[in-house]
């Protein structure tokens, strides 16, 4: 194996990506791309280090290019938009080959495809760890003109999920333990969902559209909240009502029919509480979100059109959040903690 | 000294950059920032990589701050936009204190003043190595919708430089020769102009963004080009001429009256080439660009209003570029190369 140089690189990303997209008006390749947004854009940062966020030991090249974008586009399709667009910076350690770039490049274009996305350009360095700096962006309609977003919930809402929550926590638990290659290869076999939603998570962009519409529709724009479930939902919620300033918490109901089997076959074989290891989850990049009362039974008929699962999770009210009716354990996660 | 977790990090970056902005419907704080383009975006993205790109070892932490957003803004304006936003990838190690935050937000912040930009967010990780990926945007007008950009020379144009060649690169030398803090502090005080060059380097917006204008007042969009040097001239005047696709090259000339006083010396205590030595630069963020020869006397007058020296470097031609009459040594600058 030969590792790539600059040019090398630049050729494999030229290969897999076009220059030009009906939304840049100057393709990559200057200084700056020029893009013409035809409303408000949503933007995002995420950062997908080695070691921080993924290893390479269970990651595939394929698997790190998908989710360094994908992480991305969840933020971009929770704000409501339509991710249209992104740049990046590939921090390489000097030691990936073409083959590597290649599944790198498979990886990402496997989800520009799907969402339709401009690779309007980026830059390239090198470290000891491989870093991957994604920034995307997303339209948004003048009729929703700061998106959907968190800190607006208000008593009494109903408080929803679209998609799963612990079943990401359970891929990288499992990962984790496996020792070898062939350890890895049984472990993605016996867990194959869980390490799925850990290793190739799949944006709900669609669902943040839709939801966004639904607001429009509904003429929600200012009371449906969104954020995706990047921390775990026992971070993550209380980010979603703004406890902190508002005062607010929740009843949360999160029962077994709402789980992933892996998951209630894995906390049943290791006596852990299924719903208090989903509710810390972390990684599920789902979607969390706040809706008035009166507007939850239309907004249920929407989540059957939904290819994952969507459900109520409870209500917002005055005090702490409950999980099941008890208090839960709230850990979270810093990368800066020790 | 205390390394600084997240909540500490976020708390420091609050107190020096307030979290609205004119150019932002949603401020940093939710899964995206929203903005509103008042016209074409121009974008870029460049990692700042500890090793790669600095060593702290010279670089304070206000450096660091200010080179990571500087080479960024200096593309923007390189396009002709009005810089006006930026997001940022920040991957610490873990050992930055409360007192590194803060030299790091300020180095950043003496920039974001100076252009008026809003920080729409980012994002934390942690790793062995410092690297800041940053993403900047700027405003074009509806009038130059692509900006100002490479690869649209003509023959007989002329070849123009903003600022200077050569200086980054004798800081780098000096500083890469000094082995001690006392060595350092004395080589910043040998060579001052070189050491600030290379730590500081001011990016020349405002100059883009007057050429830019001299584009739209000249009805020059198409045929004035332009783009920062930062791989030095070497590298990027085939790159702005697309000689490779073009077949065109340049006479070039760079007279000792061109070249900073403290290059003109070192060149001569080492028994080097001046000439060649500022050609082969790099990270100048310089500005390099070509106009129709009917256009330049105008272009000159220009010239005399800006705050860096500015002057013509010779001519677009078919066949190779010289350089002061011979043929240069035409070394560039490559990351992955051994």
């Amino acid at each position: 194996m030969h590792p790539a140089s600059e040019d090398d690189i630049l050729a494999i990303v030229s290969r897999y990506f076009p220059a030009g997209h009906p939304s840049l008006l100057l393709n990559r390749g200057d200084d700056c791309a020029v893009l013409r947004p035809c409303g408000p854009l949503a933007v995002t940062t995420d950062i997908f280090a080695e070691d921080a966020h993924f290893r390479r030991r269970y990651f595939t090249a394929f698997d790190i290019g998908w989710k360094a974008l994908a992480v991305n586009i969840s933020d971009v399709g929770s704000s409501g938009a339509k991710p249209s667009g992104f740049s990046i910076g590939l921090t390489l350690t000097g030691k990936e080959d073409t083959a590597w770039l290649e599944g790198f490049c498979e990886g990402m274009k496997a989800l520009t495809e799907r969402f339709d996305m401009a690779i309007s350009g980026g830059d390239l360095a090198r470290s000891s760890l491989l870093n991957i700096c994604v920034t995307a962006w997303g339209e948004l309609s003048e009729t929703l003109p700061r998106g959907l977003r968190r800190g607006i919930a208000q008593e009494g809402d109903v408080i929803f999920l679209v998609g799963r929550v612990g079943l990401a926590r359970l891929g990288l638990f499992v990962l984790e333990e496996a020792g070898n290659d062939e350890e890895i290869a049984a472990t993605k076999k016996l867990w194959p969902a869980a390490c799925a939603q850990h290793l190739r998570p799949m944006p709900l962009a669609f669902e943040g559209l839709e939801l966004g519409r639904f607001a429009m529709r509904y003429r929600l724009k200012d009371r449906l909240g969104l954020m995706d479930v990047s921390d775990g939902l026992a971070r993550d919620l209380p980010r979603l009502l703004a406890s902190r300033r508002s005062g607010l918490g929740a009843d949360i109901r999160l029962m077994e029919e709402m789980l992933h089997p892996e998951v209630t076959l894995f906390c049943g074989q290791r006596s852990l509480d299924a719903s208090q290891f989903a509710f810390e989850g972390g990684e599920d990049y789902a979607l969390l979100g706040t809706c008035p009362a009166e507007a939850w039974p239309s907004l249920e008929k929407l989540f059957s059109d939904f290819s994952v699962p969507a459900a109520g999770l409870g209500t917002v009210k005055r005090g702490p959040i409950t999980l099941n009716g008890s208090t839960p354990n709230s850990a979270g996660f810093d990368h800066f903690s020790a």
